[in-house]
């Protein structure tokens, strides 16, 4: 049962994933197959990562699944961009699903394969954030994690918290996993909203460039 | 013989991929260092993503071959450079050649390794492109994928077109390596040549940023 | 005692890239998790690379301490920055430490797995300078690597020595060690403050463009 809710969550962070690249790739005037690959690079690019960093086979070498997801979400973007316009909000969402899903994936899979908790979520954190900033190297756009936005910091919170509910709370493992998912989301989506900050008490520095 | 063939490619993929990096790396003004760096990450970077993801032994690792070909060829870009001034033409046919004969040899490796065609695809066009992206990275340049060229897709086209062929066509191993190589190059040349592009058949969006 | 040395330019090749890695990221105004991440990347960044390319486990993987050395590091070096404003020296010396103590550890791991010597300086300059480079990629400035300074060269000249005097010089290995250190540490400086540039002997080109 475990099994198969991961395996929910996998195939909802692909198709997030695939959606975010699809429409930032249009939004780049990419052509059909530019847009394919832009897909597939931020849908794969933050577990690729993790399975090379875990050592493990890469999870997609050998998952004809993943790949079909991805050219079907692809395909579903670009005739569904065809028709309405704006999808800033909906890039923004899929977006943000994506990062809270596969933070939460990373974190077990650093946990399955023995890594201390503390690792796990600096894991986890890299297998949400990567594939978008593959995908905004790629299309020159900056990179999200740089923009004023709480991007990492959602990581981190909803991974630690994942850890600590898992360790100390008495309630079912799907409910956590559900739950942080929401709450990476939900500070993400809060944080744009109100333009939250965290507080930087450095002080300001006029040299921009080392 | 095949071997040898094969042999063949890889060292003309690593000659082209070379040349390309150095013109674009003295292009940007490095200093020689500098451009034997940039010529050794564009020749051998597609090849070792793709050998990451397979989960084999990096290919240059234990193959001085590979850099000592990678250092004679940038030292001779820079004595031949010093003569001549503009090798726009050169530099676009040394790419193209290179992301022909490095798009054929991933598929190769990928079907070695028992990966399904579908994904060979994909990592064909991984080990073509991606040498030349984290060149254009690098160089601050903006990645070809992303300029109106079209560049992933005959990588896409010529493996599959292999594909295709080596499964359904009766004919000799090497004259279809042979043929899908010139096909990748002549669909990039001629796609530049005459400003070939794929229609998109989305609409615009004023948005060019999430 | 090697193995006690070795494991003292570990801990303070790490501190100085995270050191490097922290101030960067507030000049460009990361939030402190933003700024840990940065750290933490630009720290783990070449050894992982090299790592990987070696088929050997990611070192910080299983272990507690490197990430512990950095999230220590990265708060002390906000703390710090709160009270002084310029640090572009401190910032700089800390990179060029970085860059000698990495790159005399990326040679020695690459001795270790039996590389050709000649692989192993290339392996030792991707150590040194890839944890930067992805720093500066991360936070749009234009990478270190193609700046007019010596950077890369450094390391490759440091390196070249460091297996020159291990297999000629009849000098105490830790001895070596630390000269090669100083060694890129100095090239480097002194290459920025007497503005040393590697003569370019090819003319140059008008097209920056390909």
């Amino acid at each position: 049962m475990h099994e198969q809710f991961n395996f929910a969550i996998e195939v909802l962070g692909t198709i997030s994933f695939a959606m975010s690249g699809s429409f930032a790739a249009m939004q780049k005037r990419l052509d059909p197959f530019g847009v394919l690959i832009i897909a597939f690079v931020t849908s794969v690019g933050g577990g690729t990562v993790r399975d090379l960093l875990l050592d493990i086979p890469v999870f997609w070498m050998h998952d004809l699944l993943t790949c079909a997801l991805i050219l079907g979400t692809s395909i579903f973007a670009m005739i569904f961009k065809s028709i309405e316009k704006n999808f800033k909000v909906t890039l923004f969402i899929f977006d943000s699903f994506g990062l809270g899903l596969f933070t939460i994936i990373g974190v077990q899979k650093g946990l399955n394969a023995e890594i201390h908790p503390f690792i796990c979520i600096a894991l986890g954190t890299i297998t949400g954030c990567f594939g978008g900033i593959i995908r905004d190297i790629l299309l020159n756009r900056i990179p999200l994690i740089f923009r004023k936005e709480i991007y990492a910091t959602a990581c981190i919170v909803g991974g630690s918290v994942f850890l600590l509910m898992t360790k100390y709370i008495p309630l079912s493992y799907t409910f956590i996993q559900i739950f942080t998912i929401l709450l990476i989301v939900a500070i993400r989506t809060l944080a744009v909203k109100y333009q939250w900050q965290i507080p930087k008490f450095y002080g300001h520095d006029h040299n921009s460039e080392m």
